[in-house]
């Protein structure tokens, strides 16, 4: 459900509701059903009748009759104010997840698609997770994961995501490199039914001209980790320069871009792909996709948020989870 | 001219035949007569006829008799490879941006259009700075610069630009910021005779998150900057997350975007106005505008280089030397 006080909860009544997700799954919302029935209420929306608590489901004794709600019951939904950060909130939306996970280690779900929560209010709550992509590395014990972000028109993932620019360097190393161009590689090929065709980006401009701009990153630690995704038999090639990458006669050339940091991908993505993408976290022992938008408190609980980019995490988590079982 | 082994020498005897250029201006080339008609030999076209030697242009003896040649002599033609770095071509490639440079100072030209050079060769040849925008200020003297890239499309400004990526925050200070959004601002405001809006870029991912990524660059730097030019009465807002300013919707309610690192600007830039950009000097107090495009060393002296880019800056020199004479 993401965070309480967002977006996710309006858009997770919506999908309920989608015939496109209808017709390929039974999408289950682990969240809060007093906090899902407020902002039915204020919408004037028809509340959610297939309502199970978490301790039931867990143990067995209830499931969902179609599409409805796992009810978490961790947060007290007369107190919440839309929009805004929240302790309480953040604290509630890492509980589903949690929760979530626990569903699809056991087998009772089959793929997790998740709806934006807040790093502010996951830090105030006492969460020291910086994202999704983290929690689920933890909490699935997934050795490698990285985040891909996927549309019709581009494709990236990135080496390094949610931390300081400054701190980049520090992150990349030969062996990481290789591990997400495997990684996107090995998702790649399976969504796409043949060898996958990938390009890496330079850490530096102009991915350092052969060492006149930083300390030969691109010669020490990322064309040693294209050299070894290569020897695994992956079609790879690189360090380009970023900005000649995503020129779209160069770009075209590949089925998706591997970045060094966060804006690297996540600019060029948003520019092509805004709100029509999704969040893939590539390597999680639980598949999860993602919407690739934040909790846009400033329309929460308004009936305004685009519920497209839930939808298109549903559905490819529902291609993925056919391809895994 | 550019560096002589590049794409330079052929797109400068183009120009001096375009119709657009010839209309609104009288362009010089500072290069090697010598090198420019062995390219044409090899092209087939026609020997440029107006040839001044760099010490009567200089001494004042001889001038242009319409679009011409200044002989700088700084190179044997018949030993230069094309396509290939070398050391004698940087220098030569160094020594034409000298001389156009000193031109402009003493008035005898009014801006300058510059041709790729190759920092590569800049460097074997045992020049120390990285490129045309760093050869500018430091020869002109001038104070503060900083690089805009500008297109119909699309118009950003840097911060910093060729150096390490994990060295961009050491670049940033307060002043530094207020400085480029100010150079920014003055020039857009003459080109679009209204004041300009710009939006200034955050450092890190989601610009900090409120210092949950990075060392709080945004607000001990970035933000203070932003203040410092505002004071001054020019209307700039942010910083905004990096990877939402360039989202079609954001990015048109502003003239330019001011980034804080080269491929923070570049990459959405080239996306949008590859071949199509010029690159500006701004500060300079010699009018600088150049191609936004590399020597192309693979295509080289065959005819093939798109000569749009030097053509659009050269119509920006004219265009920018009108209004500051």
């Amino acid at each position: 459900m993401g965070d309480p006080a967002g977006i996710g909860p309006e858009l997770c009544l919506r999908v309920m509701r989608e015939t496109d997700v209808l017709d390929v799954c039974t999408p289950v919302v682990f969240g809060d059903a007093r906090l899902l029935d407020r902002v039915s209420q204020i919408l004037g929306w028809p509340p959610t009748e297939s309502v199970v608590r978490l301790q039931d489901w867990e143990g067995g004794a209830r499931s969902v009759d179609g599409p409805g709600i796992v009810d978490c019951g961790l947060i007290d939904a007369a107190t919440v104010e839309k929009g805004r950060v929240q302790p309480a909130c953040g604290q509630a939306a890492y509980g589903y997840i949690e929760a979530a996970i626990r569903s699809a280690l056991s087998g009772r779900i089959a793929a997790v698609a998740t709806a934006p929560i807040n790093k502010e209010a996951l830090k105030s709550g006492g969460i020291g997770y910086p994202g999704h992509t983290e929690i689920f590395q933890a909490l699935t014990r997934s050795d490698a994961v990285c985040m891909m972000l996927t549309s019709d028109e581009i494709t990236v993932s990135m080496v390094t995501t949610h931390i300081g620019l400054m701190e980049v360097a520090d992150h990349l190393s030969v062996d990481r490199v290789a591990e997400v161009v495997r990684l996107t590689s090995d998702a790649l090929s399976v969504m796409l039914g043949r060898p996958s065709r990938l390009a890496v980006c330079g850490l530096n401009p102009h991915a350092g001209e052969h060492g006149l701009f930083g300390k030969r990153e691109e010669e020490r630690l990322i064309i040693p980790g294209i050299e070894q995704a290569r020897a695994q038999g992956i079609e790879v090639e690189g360090p380009f320069p970023p900005d000649s990458l995503f020129v779209p006669t160069y770009r075209r050339r590949y089925d998706a871009v591997v970045c060094m940091y966060h804006d690297q991908g996540h600019i060029p993505f948003k520019m092509l792909a805004f709100d029509k993408g999704v969040n893939i976290t590539l390597g999680s022992k639980v598949i999860r996709t993602s919407v690739d938008h934040g909790t846009a408190f400033d329309i929460a609980w308004t009936g305004k948020a685009d519920p497209k980019s839930l939808i298109q995490a549903i559905l490819w988590a529902v291609k993925l989870a056919a391809h895994r079982h």
